[in-house]
């Protein structure tokens, strides 16, 4: 059976040891949150590009998976992520959708938001594998 | 003063809640190790694509830093990562290397193996700041 | 003197030579139109993935050019072209605008489109050198 | 029947337009070269990114055509070149090579040099399609 978006999230144990949550999603696009802790700092106190980044590709993954056929499993092939500005704030968003569906290949995109600051903006290749993984 | 290569490592909570270990470094290179456990792992049982970014972009981030003056930070200004092939195994290892050194951009690569398995081939723009963060 | 967005498309000759047309722009965008004929085809026929990205670079770099101060110039330090479904047809329109504006860094997106297809989703890193080139 | 390396150079008007020329090649990789002419530069007197990147690009596409079985085609996916340092010279060389070989997506990547100088870093995710296009 096909990953549903939640357990795409519930499911994971890196995306619940960081604490992002599930907000809200529809055909094609996802929203995310995260509450801001010290363990998700860098050494000069800033949210590690890690962070953002795997929001970014995990949310875009969620996007992706509200598209495929029953039975099919998304993977990321690649991902870009440009870092607008260094982050430091309360909590993170992330808002991701999906540029192109497709059989095999789906591109993504995703926004990181820290507080009201636009932090990442973030471009990838998701790959729609015809099997459960 | 300038963070040294340790400290991009000891003083990141972000990669110490991971377990990254820096292993060896040299002028423009360093090499890291990850033993993998349970927490780094996505919904399918695989290393989470975020684990993979976070090591190649820090790694990358310590090889650039051991290029820059004194009283310079480093930040990563955009990165890509390519996911090979499914990551599954026992522990993570990455290289890092400078492609280009330079005044204010800096250019880096690195490739991340599990086991030994090719995983990740990652590219990336380090903003060279010149001023402590 | 900075170089106006309309010398940044007369004076480029490989812009010259490929037949892109500055459309319009205002404050952080710009957007452009080509004409296609066999000369930027492939070799299945398709407009050639470089014919795509020279259009959404260019048409960035002039994006990004109408926000940097006197004086300085525009380089394109990175850039990822996302392939979103092979082109053909009778012209490319484009439009690109600035993400983040920066003193040395300025992150650009742009579209392209072929009729009425999305064919190609583009982000970039330009550089804002403080000296005319 | 599938396109033969020395097809994806003769065939593509794009590249004759602009002077690509097939230099060597073997199982996974593929060397080219390319004498600078006035047609080849923008604004500032530069190599156009777009020269660049379709070198990278296309020279890619002919190292993953050397790996695929007969009866596909290879399409560009997404591509992303980092541009080093600004080119200016007498000639253009440029090695691609295939960095994980792939039943439906090839990662490539590619070096560019003008005259002595490490120009381009590129890499890319080419998709292999199960048909003549």
């Amino acid at each position: 059976m096909t990953v549903s978006v939640e357990e795409v999230f519930d499911k994971a144990p890196f995306i619940q040891l960081l604490g992002y949550v599930l907000e809200d999603w529809g055909e094609g696009w996802v929203e995310t949150s995260l509450r801001l802790a010290p363990k998700h700092l860098q050494q000069h106190g800033y949210v590690h590009a890690g962070v953002l980044t795997t929001m970014a590709d995990h949310t875009s993954g969620g996007a992706a998976s509200t598209l495929i056929p029953e039975g099919h499993s998304i993977l990321t092939a690649q991902l870009t992520m440009h870092l607008l500005r260094p982050a430091r704030g309360e909590a993170l968003r992330c808002r991701a959708e999906v540029v192109k569906p497709g059989r095999t290949l789906i591109v993504t995109e995703a926004d990181v938001y820290c507080d009201d600051d636009h932090v990442g903006r973030f471009l990838a290749t998701m790959a729609s594998i015809p099997r459960p993984l």
